[in-house]
Formats: C-alpha cells, structure tokens, sequence
C-alpha cells in the first residue's frame, strides 16, 4: 500500500535509528552511573574503569546477541503461527470464514457486501493467510535479514554511549578530577542524545532532552548513594 | 473480533510475563557478568558487592523509568498520528479514500465489491480513524494505563534477577568462596529461567534455556577476560 509522505519519513527512521537510541540509551546510563557510583567508593581509578569496561561488555553482549536471539524467536514464532493458520485455512475452513467475517462486521459491513469481501479474501490461499497473520493476530513478518545488523548496531551504539562516561577515568590522575568531568560529559551527550532523539520521535527535542537527563540522573544519584552507603 | 485460543493464550501471557523476562533477562545476566568480571581483577568482596548494588540500582532505573518514558511517548505518538489522520480525512478526503481502497486492492478486491467495502469502511468517521491506523500505519493504541504496572514490574524483575548472582558475595567470607556459588546459582537460574521463557513464548524449553545459559556465558565470560586485562 502507498505511504504518506509522514508515514515513509517515519519509517525509513525507525529501522537504524530505533537500534542505536536503544543501544545508546542505556549505554549512556548504566555505565555512567555506575562509574559515579563506584566513585564515591573506591579510591583508584582502575577499579572504575575494570569495572566500567566489565560492564560495557556484558552489557553490550547482553543487548546485542539476546536481541538477535529474541528476533530469531520473533522470526519462529511467525512461521509457526503461519503454518498454523494454514492449517486451519485447510481443516477448520468455516471456523476461519466466520473470523474473515467477524473482522469486516466490526468495520460496519452486512449483507451482500459483507458476503462479497469474505468471498474476495477467502479465494486466494496465500492472501487469505496474509489476512488472518495481519488482521486476526496483528503479527507483522518480521525481518528476519536485519536481525544481525541490528543486534551489532546495537552493541556498538551500548559500547560508544559507554565509553563517554569512562573516557575521563582513563586519563584523569584521580577520581576527584575524574568524576565531574565524566558528570559534565555524560550530561552534554545525555542532553545531545534526547534531544536527537526527540526529534526522530516527533517529540520536542527539549522534552525529549530533560527526560533523558532525568533517566541519567536519577540512575547515577541512586547509584552514588547506594555506593556511598556500602562502600 | 473472537480469537482463537491458541491466540487467546498467546494474548494473555504477554503483558505481564513479557514484562518480567525483560526486567529479568538482563537482570540476571549483566549483575552476574559484572560480578564475575570484577571476581578476576579485585581482590574484596566489598568492592564486588558496591559495584553490584550500583549496578542493580542503575539497571533497574534505566530499565523502568526509561521504559515507562518511552511508554508514554508512544501514547503522545499515537495521539499525535490519530489526530493527524482526523485531519487528513477532514481535509484530504479523496487521498484517504484512495488509501483505503489500495488496503483492499492489496487483498484482490475490485469492482463493485470493492467500491462497497470502501463505502462502509469510510461511512463512519470514528471508524475510518481506527482503519487508517491500523491497516496503513499498523499502530495500535498503547495501553497507557499499563505504563507505570510495566515499568515497576521490569524494574522489580531486574533487581530480583540482579539480587541471585550478588548474594553469595554477601554471606561467603572471600571471592574464591563466592564466585562458583554465583556461578552456580546463576547459571542455575539462567537455566530454569529460559526454560520457563520458552514455554511461555512457545519455543522448545530445552533450546530456550541453552540460549539463555550462552549469553549469561558470554557476557560474563567478556567481563572476566576483560577485567583480567586491566584489573
């Protein structure tokens, strides 16, 4: 079917965008708190960046290969269902005419025109079973081609966003000159990222930006204290 | 419209399981990578068990409040979009009509059928609405409700998850102590956790286990050798 021009806007984002604002959202946010965290902890800098980079790794793998795992799931789990339609199509033929019904009676349709479309739908086999995966499951075929790029861009986008908040303990001497460095860095791209964000969205960039403040925020405050009351 | 059973089934476990898996997939995996990773480069649990809860805490909130955010962006989304195809039904109606009939082309209608179903489809405004953002833009209305139960769920199912593989290091007297029993109590529950999975998404319990034992393996397994690097 033809896509409005908002409609193709919307979507041609939503496919390589959508990995990496998933990827970089929480990658700019765990790492980042974390490393606060540990600074009101510990006293070396290497314990931070041991930790941060643990963290960036697992969590990279953590999202990225249980992505690619979920969509391969996603993938069987639409042929499965498929195959079942079919089968009903085939051996509960009247049973699946009175869902095709069912569905154009809930737009309004009766009488011959009802029975017309239900006839239409039910003629071709394929198409029929097109109808029922769409209109009675709501379950879209998915894409099962972009599974691995999408799983690696979202790693590296994690991976990247990590790196930012653990960049200042690398070179800093201490974790007192680390540490607002890593904040007033972290804040910038946190800010930069939302407001990206938003505008992919079609939300207002300043929203979108406070709230991913809020998000980082919030994580890296409860990390501190939580750190702070163990450490 | 009725559904199936198969469907009904399918249905009903989503919302708040799908939830916990997600809250729990990465809580149990993560935590347990980076309290393994940093088991190779530290030599206190104290430090394991800081770095641990700052984690949890950080995951938990990225997780929830990050997730009951982007819950709500959808709802001004889709708010946004409704409002925008009123508009374009008000305005352009010829274009929407056209939009309609495409869909029912798309499914092998024509002729009088076709301009029948066109008709009652777009004979009630309320219910073109509802069409058009379905069938051209295939989103459904968000559950705005369901937001804040989500993100508690996600953010509890996180911190439960996050909580197995950190407890050993509370109670054992070293890390040599802790570790295999995190190991073991993890990978336990990595186990017995994507078995269960399985069965709720339909997937073999056995490989769904096996899937979930490989990334918990593999997160953890990148954090040891990394910390072992720089620690």
């Amino acid at each position: 079917m033809p896509a409005t021009p908002h409609v193709e806007k919307h979507f041609a984002a939503s496919a390589s965008v959508r990995d990496v604002v998933i990827g970089m959202a929480d990658g700019l946010t765990v790492p980042f708190a974390l490393a606060a965290g540990l600074s009101a902890a510990v006293s070396s800098t290497s314990i931070v960046i041991t930790a941060g980079l643990a963290e960036i790794a697992a969590g990279a793998i953590a999202m990225g290969l249980g992505g690619y795992l979920a969509a391969r799931t996603d993938t069987e789990h639409y042929a499965s269902e498929r195959a079942r339609e079919e089968w009903e199509i085939d051996n509960k033929r009247e049973f699946e005419i009175a869902e095709v019904r069912d569905v154009f009676v809930g737009y309004g349709l009766q009488g011959d025109a009802l029975a017309t479309v239900v006839g239409a739908v039910t003629a071709d086999r394929a198409r029929w079973t097109d109808f029922m995966m769409r209109f009675e499951l709501g379950l879209e075929e998915p894409d099962s081609k972009r599974a691995l790029t999408s799983a690696a861009t979202i790693a590296a986008s994690y991976l990247i966003g990590g790196l930012i908040p653990l960049a200042p303990y690398f070179f800093a001497g201490s974790i007192a000159q680390a540490l607002p460095i890593s904040v007033g860095a972290t804040g910038v791209a946190l800010a930069a990222f939302g407001a990206i964000k938003g505008l992919f969205t079609g939300i207002s960039p300043i929203k979108s930006a406070a709230q991913t403040l809020l998000v980082g925020g919030l994580a890296a405050g409860a990390a501190f204290w939580l750190a702070h009351l163990f450490g």
